[in-house]
């Protein structure tokens, strides 16, 4: 096992010699008792090396913790929420482990587009169906399957997971839990894009990756998806008032009227003054991961 | 008063037509139920416009909070410590604004170096007396009388002031505190400069602004200035003892000694495992705040 907080970056990699797809360690910061520290692997789903963080609290020096996954918005990489949502804190305190991946493939060879939200930084967690995409867009796969599945055989991480995000990454939450009933003990989002197959981000989106079948965007749409949804797992929603995609990208009523329709339970804060930056992550990372905690300690 | 919580751009650019040197608003971003701000200002000390951080706490939209000074350490702008800190949710808890200056002057015509330690970026604090940096290069007379000057005339701020800082930062925090007895009611630092005329950081630039001349360069070294300190200000300092500075620039052993044999108040932590990073500054960030806090409330 690897990245404990005693891990060495020599003892990563003689571990990698033996196990290809281990990863290997980037950089390690001691934070709040425990260690940031940011891991790069080959993808076999999408093809590519990627980074991702891992926040080891404390607790996971003397035992399995879980684990909750980040899921970042247009333009990020693993770095934006390591550096800037102070979820550590947080983190420590509770005895969660964070693991926040990259928002699409990238590197060399890798299909990208100049617009910021297609192509690389903008991978909306799925898996695209269409040319150039279809081999190495496949976020959705890469962050149910292929991610855990390195986070448990080599980190000290109980089977135990929970999954939130920001914008598209709220998103990417909303869908990967509504499609995976019981993989996840807790969701929630902070200004997510509800309703991708309605709002012009999404549907450029769902267009380039998954084509002009709408049957096929449904199954990547948290407002469709709601009404079909096998289990009931709460949902926490923080949306600013003064958010500045709101109404052209977010629509968070669209996903309030089929939450209600179905009675799926919804708890949607709108918070008010707050906008789409980092700053509400800052200030509702500390609600989030407590709800999270409270789902992962039973 | 421009920047209370709820002043507009619209606002602020009509109280600079009537008053030339208000501050301008660049950014507000709601945080912790307070306001983020970044305003751009002319400096008449540094001969340029200089942005500078305001974080206005809840508390401040009610009456006037005591002001703690952030001075960042090399290459850093006013953003740095606003993104990667987390200071916002102490300073909102503990009533304080928080205000964060670029670290020297900036823009066209301003002299500059190559060199990531000498020029943009890197003040040092100090007033600078050799060409090419003498006019602009003012730092401590822009953090110690201009900036306070117009905080206190703009914004919700009691004349109750505090200073901390890290790195070059931390150096400029511990000189300033130590040169103006009465003016500051605490003062710490994370990882400072301690005793620059003997570190290679501090010879360059102290050799570069100050000359050759060691009587000048003693007016800017904390570890010369706490034995001769009119005022026995309690001194805290954190220092990882994991960082890739601590023996080369940071020498924190000497100015130990220093408080030592002088009998100045010092309380220095070498934290276990903690590196140069920002990652330290957000851990220990809420300790420090505490610290001005309770110094600040008398």
């Amino acid at each position: 096992m690897v990245g404990v907080l005693t891990t060495t970056t020599r003892e990563v990699v003689l571990c990698s010699e033996v196990m290809p797809s281990s990863p290997t360690l980037v950089s390690s910061n001691r934070s709040f008792g425990g260690e940031q520290q940011v891991f790069r692997h080959d993808s076999s789903v999408l093809g590519c090396s990627m980074n991702f963080g891992v926040y080891l609290p404390p607790q996971a020096a003397s035992g399995p913790c879980p684990v909750v996954y980040w899921l970042s918005g247009l333009t990020c990489t693993e770095q934006n929420f390591i550096t800037k949502a102070g979820a550590q804190a947080h983190a420590a305190r509770l005895g969660l482990i964070l693991v926040a991946p990259d928002t699409s493939p990238r590197g060399e060879g890798v299909p990208d587009d100049d617009a910021f939200d297609l192509g690389c930084g903008a991978g909306f967690y799925l898996n695209a169906t269409q040319e150039p995409w279809a081999r190495q867009y496949r976020m959705y796969d890469y962050v149910v399957s292929e991610l855990p599945g390195l986070i448990e055989a080599h980190f000290p991480a109980a089977e135990r997971r929970s999954i939130l995000g920001h914008s598209m990454g709220g998103h990417g939450a909303l869908v990967i839990a509504l499609r995976n009933p019981g993989r996840y003990r807790a969701v929630s989002a902070v200004a997510p894009i509800t309703a991708p197959s309605q709002v012009p981000w999404g549907q450029k989106a769902f267009r380039a990756y998954l084509g002009e079948d709408q049957g096929a965007w449904a199954e990547f749409d948290a407002s469709q998806l709601v009404r079909v949804a096998k289990e009931r797992l709460p949902l926490l929603v923080d949306v600013g008032d003064k958010d500045q995609f709101l109404e052209r990208e977010l629509k968070p009523e669209i996903f309030r009227r089929a939450c209600e329709e179905v009675g799926h339970p919804l708890t949607l804060r709108m918070q008010p003054g707050y906008d789409h930056s980092y700053y509400t992550i800052a200030t509702f990372i500390g609600d989030h991961l407590e709800h999270h905690a409270a789902a992962l300690s039973k």
